[in-house]
């Protein structure tokens, strides 16, 4: 039985002040009034009956994800008292899901971004199933196939094609961000995905390499899947690491359980992650200029123009901006800035309390 | 006995959203938490005693203009119905004055500027009051010794000193805004000040110029004078015209019963119009930003920031530009285009509603 598990525990810190405590960025309703976690529910319903789908994200979004996801069974919503990385995203919905279906086979979906042909994604997520359906040894994971060198995501170094399998392969390495000109290298061999951060197993595969390589997280996250009542004393206690430290690179290097299989994904993939990137996939005016809410432009291009709720915001004679007003805080910052308002909100909260943050 | 009266009238469009419907620029507690009228009156009040300070503003802002002016004998506040120019705002207090004491010599002052030396203020406003004392037939005027060929005021053209005064002239002509090369001619002459809109002289002198240049006007104000409970039926009806047009320029001409004399002003005079002005005059950090309320500024230059109410305003790496954040209204504009503020709030008007603007 296929499940899927979507994974959204993020912040999303550098679209502050849309972002902020208790509101991350994949809840904002962005684009034509939804947020990237109900665009990646749909995603996922076109491959997995709704009541299969899973959201694993922190508590105290539990009841705003709730309240955007009305097809989401109110069991299948779990809540991370603490963040503790992407491995314990994973580990602990496989322990529930073996729990309920010794053999479900289970997707864990990301929340962070869009995907512009999701027939693509959804013929893609298909084989993915199918190879681990196959293949009780295999961790399935996503290659993007790249169409610039990007030096802000991981790469997958491809081996052997799988038989059998439209555009599968085996993975020999992991590898970190590289800079510009490993990252042109990269692209050069024709042989590296970018690491989509989207895995298919079985759930009891998963916990087979956890057993192996973490085994104390692995009687932790069966612990949790028998005695959900000790969420708030188990949880805090797992070690912190992410799944590609944790599992992927160790069983792709032979240390594992079983292998790291790739599948090829032939898509527009954006991660949402700034405003520039955010100002790039919205829709524009013939000015260039990105606006939701009520936003007024005169004689500037290229701006990012966001105001929540009903006061107006008006902008004259600037061009590249993003100006982002919410209840709480007004933004102004060049776009080509973005990777920088993380810090502007830390200084924020410094100077003027956590409300602002 | 020496009365003053503020004209405060103006809604300061240029200021959007600082400025607004119920509270004009005049209102707006920029400067060490107090309002242009508060330091107009705090002016007046070391010439004239505070009873005999009378404010003339619109109806709709008498409220806050109480609340401003605890010093003010709530009598003394004159609230026009509707804006009827500035040659009303001085023609009915002169004949209300002139009912109360028909020898009232009245100082017509304004609530848009800043005077740096308000000890040289006092002192010429001595002089202007000694001459309106000494000469029934005189329209006294300021003028402001001008520091640069300003295409943004209109300008005096003095004829002969008057003997036995200070730094006092003859009127032999008022000029409009000049262009740049006029306005250099003008200073080159040596013979011209800035006409700064404020004026000295006997309530009856005025009323006598009234009753020659604008008959009907004179019949009107003293009827109002007579019957303030009419206020709302007389004043709608006066013709809109301005102090100048109306008296000051025809009476310079000889067409009235009285002629104009100007007491040179030499202070550092600011008309509080806009936001470049704004940011002129308010206190800067070492980079050149003038900041109110909770605001942040990171690596930005010579920007104007200001955020009412608790929201933070933070601005990250841009130079030159107004931010200003009000509860109904965010704007970013450079300070450069100012004067294109009110056609802004025009426009929001128009697309969001009166609410913000």
């Amino acid at each position: 039985m296929r499940y899927a598990v979507i994974m959204a525990g993020g912040s999303g810190k550098r679209l502050w002040p849309l972002s902020r405590q208790g509101q991350p960025k994949q809840l904002l309703p962005l684009f034509e009034g939804r947020s990237l976690l109900q665009i990646a529910f749909d995603r996922a319903s076109r491959t997995v009956p709704a009541d299969h789908i899973y959201v694993c994200t922190g508590a105290s979004y539990a009841d705003a994800v709730a309240a955007q996801l009305p097809e989401l069974s109110p069991g299948n919503l779990l809540g991370e008292p603490v963040g503790r990385d992407s491995l314990n995203a994973a580990a602990w919905p496989a322990a529930v899901l073996a729990r309920r279906d010794p053999d479900a086979v289970m997707a864990l979906l990301t929340a962070d971004h869009l995907i512009e042909e999701p027939e693509t994604f959804a013929d893609r997520l298909g084989e993915a199933f199918r190879l681990a359906e196959s293949d009780a040894d295999a961790l399935v994971t996503f290659g993007v196939v790249p169409t610039e060198p990007h030096t802000g995501y991981g790469y997958l170094e491809r081996g052997v094609w799988i038989p059998g399998f439209d555009d599968a392969a085996e993975v020999v390495a992991f590898t970190e961000k590289p800079d510009h000109a490993t990252a042109e290298a990269y692209l050069a061999t024709g042989r590296y995905w970018w690491n989509s951060g989207m895995f298919v197993w079985r759930a009891a595969t998963l916990l087979r390499q956890l057993a192996r390589l973490l085994p104390a997280t692995h009687a932790a996250v069966l612990d949790l899947a028998d005695h959900p009542e000790r969420l708030g004393d188990i949880y805090p206690g797992l070690v912190k690491i992410s799944l590609d430290y944790g599992v992927m690179e160790p069983v792709s290097r032979g240390q594992g359980d079983g292998h790291v299989v790739a599948v090829g994904l032939p898509v527009r993939w954006v991660d949402v992650g700034s405003f520039a990137t955010l100002a790039a996939v919205l829709s524009h005016d013939a000015a260039g200029n990105a606006c939701q809410g009520p936003v007024i432009v005169q004689d500037g291009r290229d701006n990012l123009v966001v105001s929540t709720g009903d006061a107006v915001t008006a902008v004259l004679g600037v061009d590249g901006l993003s100006v982002i007003r919410t209840p709480a805080v007004t933004l102004v910052a060049p776009l080509a800035r973005s990777q920088e308002i993380k810090d502007l909100a830390d200084a924020v909260a410094t100077r003027f309390g956590d409300e602002a943050a």
